[in-house]
């Protein structure tokens, strides 16, 4: 859902990043290395892991300087082993040297989203429940971490409050009981939006079907709850799909697959993380 | 240098990231709380740690909502048990809910990241060397993740390319030396900045020093060369500030520290971390 | 989904609009009238018609003066004979003419829609299918006019192309055929994203059904084809959405109704109007 | 006074216009359609009137890819029969479809406003008069609404409230009396612009005469009474140019012209309209 | 113009302009002056001039933050002697300091063009030319500096190049004649909008009237020129307004005016200029 | 630190600058010049001077149009005579005109500044003290400003409140004291960064440097007492840089330098100016 369509708000992002950074000046590259040289930056992987944002950082030093020529290695998704080349950008050092910074962090913080990403799809080989992510991302890079989790192998919840209906506990409250939240909600949305509530007991499970509910989350669950709750969710509507959400671990993901839930949300995939170690190396044009 | 002084990028950032979420409309909120509903929400620490974010927090709030009232129960800086409250936000149940997400995942990462910066802090404990950050933000963070630096106890390096000179290897290449890159920079520079000079080796920093560096930075060394490197510069130069980077742990930070540098700089107090957990239940207005 | 909610985006887009109108200024009032010169403008109806967007227009004067006072006499989806006075605004005389062309104009669009909607639900009355929009709306101004026909007593579809799948005719063919548009849209959305089939042929309907489409599409045709559609339809997939499309008028609605479908999309609520007539006169403050 | 000149303002507004629609990515087109697929979409006509807004939805394709190629087959200002081709974009198919909705929208909206101007301009065939449109113009595209305008025939009234004075009723109450209106403000504004007084009776055309206005406004009156008034003002000051205004239709702009006034001045051009239907059909590359 | 009317615009530019002197942060004041400290900031004249901005200031402070109170001492187009108290602005010594530049570079280059206006309106006494400024502005100021010479005394010149037509030499050129020029002209602009051409001899001056503009230049002409310029416009077309341009001096207005025309345009209004020294003192609160 | 870097803040000022002039369109040119039209516009001096700002100059016209073709004749720093052909500019006469206003505009200021640098600098001739700018700029303008002194020849203060400390008379008030300011400031700012404190008299100088203030600032001190200023800095700490500022002139600046101080700044070389003369003369397209 990016970088093969319309990318003008990342390119706005990276504007306001490049800004952050570059301030009213990258003084030391203006001031230390005469105008007009040349060089290749040569970027690397300094740890082994999944590559994500590969693209981004092409789109980066676009931004900088649409002049420059940017050669991608390996592509998004692809293992890397450590010292791995991934891309090479050649051209102005002046350019090179005012997006790297911003290209690499980019970078690195794709990566090792995608990195921890890959660790859970594969712990969950052979399972049909899909992985997705949560709300709980950097705020300015939802699109980017999201994209980061795909890359990594796994699937996205909604993205954002305006695309698909999700009644918490909140929610519950302040409209009085899960039945009058759905109503309500039913009959405010669009025909092509789907509602989740989400459930803590049996009971909650029992109200949100009798409602409607599309989708039913179970909030942290133990296991035999949950295969109870898959267990009649399933039987009375077929088509409503059930999503296990709450605490869950690379220790703990399969056997909640083995609930037989269609959906499996992680916080932690994009709310701490590891970046994976990249840099830039200066060459000379030869 | 945030939260008494002048914050418009602060408020611009912040109605950047609430449209990221928001986009066009919380419509589980629109259709399912009634307009007029009030509420409290209690935002308090699923688990210990520094707590950083909290006027960020309250900043949220009054963008979506100025009417809302926020009563901050800790300050930034506190180390809170799990289970305490931070703050209470007051109000509009509508809006309490539209900023939650955002607030939330502010607080988290800020609070992670000063979470971390304390223990390094206190790993230095007694000793003279200053903590710093790096560059290695996230893009469209970084004021805020060099403020929760300092909460944390640590201090801050440059603040981009902007407000200092930073000689690396690419620009002593590109200039050709480091001598010509020091001269070439002093002379266009302003006579209120600084000039820092990446070193590799004791020659590099005899080099660095003869040319007038104000700042050596001492990069991946061992600990006898940073010693040798210390005692050259101190005894040539002594107030040339001497700085150590390169793969520093809370494990040889102490170590490092007690090579007689006089700032310690760390890219993993933000660049990877671990959000602390925070979450917000609403409650009834009494 | 709006007024009661976040309404940045509302406020910037009136900011724009005030400035396409005002420009360097609004020469005409600031050299006529003196300075400090205090009125209050009564806004009414020039004509009979159902009103929408008196909150629009609140807050188009509170854009350009905070201090100006609206009381509105109406509210959005009453019936209004001519002659109504639907809001009175007081203070600055300057800033309310600075104001009044940008707010009526508003007015005057969104009460049209809302009043030709409302043809269209009567026309429906005692009927089960839902009246909705389509993304037929004037750039700028997509939620706003939504909002319209809500107050006129529609429904929306999607609200742009980010909140659900449509697959139409273009996008069949690109795939290469209705499953296979379906099957590559489904292992890609959120979980929480529906798929809508446009179909023009029973066939066209068999195949959608097969692939799993959330909602079908009828576009454009005969009542007999429709009929056997959604009897088709409903016979296999109870849960599945069915919604007819195509040169609705007021004449046919009822008609299309009558088939059986669930919802019926009219592109004209929104792409032609009639404006309602509104003006507003300045009176003396008592 | 667009389309040949420095386009910059339209360009912002259709990103804002596409963001609109496209929010965070077009899901059905990216999902469904392989990325590198190319085609052509012919933009054609559905039913028969003036073209206005061609280089507006080749802006909209530039904007979107600059290596979309766009081939107008018909220019603005054409009458053209039902299924004409207007145009041909071609390149990658989900850039044409990311466009698709807002270019159409623009298209249609524009070639119904020059289409209808059309009308009121045959209707004054031979006659001198002059047809304007007012500032009854959509929040956001008066621009392009005064430019189809012209591509109908017609022309101008003022842009804004800053390029021209308009003294109306509610400036003669606020100023005390046409004559202090008109002093005050040829005092203050630049001696490149001019006043142009709304009048409702002889009297008040006397008035604003020996004020010195440089345009009157007839507003509303009656075939005899307008007669005179032309009368009186082109005796007495026969560079003083008068305006008609005021409920004018198709069955009633010639008579009005009849009555001797330089220019009439026409809400409905903007203010309500019938879009020209418009579709984009998506053929193969050949 | 402005100050009682609608300034969004110049909130905006405000901002950008804080921006650019603060960027992240005014780490003197942050880091020296306690929070909560509170002052008294003196704002005084340190030469004699005519004041200009006084709004402007306040609006600085406003901007910075709108807790401060602002006490004008004296009122734009005051002439003031050395030492005169022109305003007090008082609460967070923060925010006066983050303020005071912006503030102050404002009020001393518009207080410095509006003693320049009034050195020639002063040379211009008695007689009935007006003086006007020029498009030689600032990039970015122009509505100020406008404001600033209309504070002095002076008049404007259009606003810009959209609300008057200005032919010139080089348009000329581009049309093949004065004639054609203004004819095209006329028949495209709206009629509430006048023709202004710029001659360099009579018969240009002859073309120009029988062409019939509004307005007719008389550039870097000689007295005795000039004045038979004036003698025959005025014989043939009373109603147009003459204009003498090119470069004026306070040694020459006075003469120029006495040849006759209506109208004085003066670049060095605002493409030079001597700012009035003016600086802001703090002092306790009592 | 400007043109060869990433122009990305400026391109910004230039659209807006844009915007300021040409608003809702160029409309002589638009309605006098035939589409398609095109010539050479000749940029030349109409005084001698110091040239700055030419690839501004050719940024402004790539903005309005990339397809124009930009000559540079000199270079900026080149001292040129009267009549010298600065740049030419080919292409479309629309797009020439529109950028033309705002082009010169900028030339004429930068190179004002720079020739009034030049003339200080020249001053200057075989002493070694540097001559800097303040912070006394255009709002809008200081990246400009200070670029047009160095290429005058001068060097450049602090670029803004946040590239290093300054404390002034009003700092040490608040914060009780000299030693206290320096303090606060050096434990709370990167190590990166400087603090310059400025002094009226030998005892704030004496406790300057005591409170290790990395610069001293010398204001207003007459010829002796700076001199002893100079000789008690230079002999306690030789490594501290000492600036002098206040009412320096060209009569005066020479002096001052014989005083020993290492640094200059002048208020005047940007808060006052003579622009340069330069216009653009229209010529055919051989």
């Amino acid at each position: 859902m990016m970088f093969n369509g319309y990318n003008e708000g990342l390119v706005e992002s990276i504007r306001l990043w490049l800004k952050e950074d570059v301030g009213s000046g990258d003084i030391t590259t203006m001031t230390t290395i005469p105008a007009g040289h040349e060089s290749k930056g040569i970027i690397h992987a300094k740890e082994a892991g999944i590559v994500a944002g590969i693209p981004v950082a092409e789109l980066v030093f676009q931004v900088v300087d649409p002049s420059l020529s940017f050669t991608a290695h390996v592509k998004d998704g692809d293992h890397v082993a450590k010292g791995t080349v991934l891309a090479v950008v050649e051209g102005s050092t002046h350019h090179i040297l005012t997006g790297e910074r911003i290209a690499l962090n980019l970078l690195q913080r794709l990566s090792g989203i995608a990195s921890r990403t890959r660790m859970f799809v594969d712990a969950l080989e052979g399972l049909e429940a899909r992985l997705v992510d949560t709300r709980k991302t950097t705020p300015g890079h939802r699109m980017l971490e999201k994209y980061a989790v795909r890359v990594g192998g796994g699937s996205n919840h909604r993205f954002g409050l305006y695309d698909a209906v999700m009644i918490k506990d909140n929610h519950i409250k302040g409209a009085g009981g899960i039945r009058r939240a759905v109503e309500r909600a039913r009959s405010h949305i669009p025909h092509t939006m789907t509602i989740e509530v989400e459930t803590e007991s049996l009971q909650q499970v029992e109200e949100a079907l009798d409602a409607g509910a599309d989708i039913i989350m179970l909030d942290n669950m133990d296991k035999p709850m949950m295969k109870e709750a898959v267990r009649r969710i399933k039987s009375k509507a077929p088509h409503v799909r059930v999503e296990a959400s709450g605490n869950v671990s690379l220790q703990t993901v399969k056997e909640i697959a083995e609930c037989g839930v269609d959906v499996i949300s992680v916080g932690r995939l994009t709310y701490s993380f590891e970046s994976l170690d990249i840099s830039l190396d200066l060459g000379a044009v030869k």
